[in-house]
């Protein structure tokens, strides 16, 4: 099925890259480019009531995701949602406040939490599914579709933690004082992904990525434990797309990444290029990673940046931000980078 | 004068670590030992109207500096005080808002800004100087006394800014926009910087500690160029006492940090200790670095993982945790630790 898909492809730059073939430039595209950075999202934003009520409409999961495509020619969609949904479908509801960021008013303390939460279902997430099917009739083959989910250390944090934080302490001190019930979570939390990402590929996304956005705040060990094993099952379980893994910060499991079964490993701004490279080998396609507030800099920084990134690279490589694009992030910016990499030519 | 104050000192542990001495055992210190983890801090607070009423009095630095050295028995204090008296020294005010943290009323935005600020002198924080006076008078050379500031990068980001932030994207944005004043202003606070440490010295102050708390957020490339030679300039100016960095977040930089004129260097959790010391090399002693969440596990984890930590390092190492104390650390596990690094033995 995927196959006649991409064979007729109008754009599959970034599904050739992220297979290892040998293209002519890198495809490009920005972490979080579907959202705050767009006038016409705001506009969209001002007509309903909350970020969820966005999120949990096919309709509107549509309009968003198409957005950045229409404004910025770039070559990929990535599906409009929220890593939480997760969580939520698992029983475990939550509210997104504004200008706060996500807050659970239960979260899981002990065993008998984790017992009572449930495996999710694809069809738990019908919003999501019927929003992909919508996207990919309106993409109408012209370029590929990215469907997403949260790794299951990061979902886990935001379950025990109840929401953002600086130092994720309560999340890691779960793991420190009970490792069993850590493990219990992070497996079901894995099985509910395992089945959400099927259903986004049976409901037509190209290609996935996994964001491991907590990873930085593991110790390196606690990462080998407790972040690491759970992107690998789920990886070994998506064999019908390409798989791209973002671990940001968690630049002392590089090593380990370059052995796992995924096809593109996305490096934040803190990672040297070089220096990933030789850590990880050839065998790996890597995404990222300009620095998001050189977008803020004057045009001819920006170019100049992105082609030193884009030299450095040097092939096998899918052009994107190193994390996700800052909200009031000049769109003049954004476009200079996109221009930039798309008069690129290995 | 050092020497006579060393030779003096009851239990120099610390001051002989740093300077590359073989020990029976590694020295302990905790990073925010002075303050919210102990009970006799708060009710201290509850007494005072706010942080900087407590920072600014010298009768009260000296009283919370010793506090951990009487409830804990470690190794050595550290001056109580906050990185940002020196924003406040140059003429940039700040209030320290309960519950949220530190806010600037006035940011710098544009040169000009950079221009009216003064470089300070040490007898513009005489509270400080004060204190150390006081302090080194109570320990009566029992320990030494650790003076410390934020590397002038850390400084900048609040300057900048103008209060905490998960991206400091201003501070960074700024660093592209406009080079040159940025290193305007780092060598204006760089000046400040040596001044205020060159005055903790003659107070009496036995070693000092750099906090570059926001060294991670750089990339390699802005990190040589906005951090690493400002920190290198200071060291450079205070050959009287041994210096120790702790760079949090910049494992790009321990290469680097190995060849500048410091005596210690401080890991973070997130820095795996054998690489770390393949990276670093002999020559530097290291500082560091169990996870912080690990104090709330059960005694015999904090003691195993803590014996495990000393094995590695395996000497020229200063026993701390691998970040601040977290404040709700429980003490029994701060006890735990210390008491499983002064049985230990090389």
């Amino acid at each position: 099925m995927n196959d006649i898909t991409f064979a007729s492809m109008q754009n599959d730059l970034l599904l050739r890259t992220a297979r290892g073939e040998k293209v002519e430039r890198p495809p490009v595209w920005l972490m979080r480019q579907a959202g705050r950075i767009l006038p016409e999202y705001h506009a969209l934003r001002e007509k309903v009531n909350g970020f969820k009520a966005l999120v949990e409409n096919a309709e509107l999961v549509c309009e968003v995701t198409l957005q950045p495509v229409k404004a910025l020619g770039v070559d990929a969609a990535i599906l409009f949602s929220d890593i939480l949904v997760i969580p939520e479908a698992m029983g475990l509801p939550y509210q997104m406040i504004e200008s706060k960021g996500p807050w659970f008013e239960k979260t899981i303390d002990e065993k008998k939490d984790i017992d009572k939460l449930k495996i999710a279902e694809a069809d738990d997430l019908q919003f999501v599914m019927e929003g992909v099917k919508l996207i990919k009739k309106e993409l109408n083959n012209t370029i590929p579709l990215i469907g997403f989910a949260g790794a299951p250390w990061t979902i886990f944090a935001y379950m025990t933690e109840g929401k953002g934080s600086k130092t994720f302490s309560k999340a890691r001190t779960f793991l420190y004082r009970e490792p069993e019930a850590a493990h219990n979570l992070l497996n079901k939390i894995t099985d509910s992904t395992i089945n959400y990402l099927q259903g986004q590929i049976i409901s037509g996304v190209d290609i996935i990525q996994l964001f491991d956005s907590w990873a930085g705040i593991l110790s390196p060990q606690q990462y080998k434990e407790f972040s690491l094993p759970y992107i690998e099952r789920i990886c070994n379980a998506i064999p019908a797309v390409p798989k791209i893994v973002f671990p940001k910060g968690a630049y002392f499991a590089l090593e380990d990444f370059a052995k796992i079964n995924c096809d593109v490993i996305g490096l934040d701004w803190n990672m040297d290029i070089l220096n990933s490279k030789k850590i990880i080998g050839a065998e790996k396609v890597l995404q990222g990673n300009l620095d998001p507030c050189l977008l803020f800099a004057d045009v001819n920084r920006i170019k100049k940046e992105t082609i030193k990134m884009l030299s450095d690279f040097g092939g096998k490589h899918i052009a994107n931000l190193g994390h996700g694009v800052y909200p009031d992030t000049p769109l003049d910016g954004v476009r200079c980078f996109i221009d930039a990499i798309k008069g690129f030519n290995y």
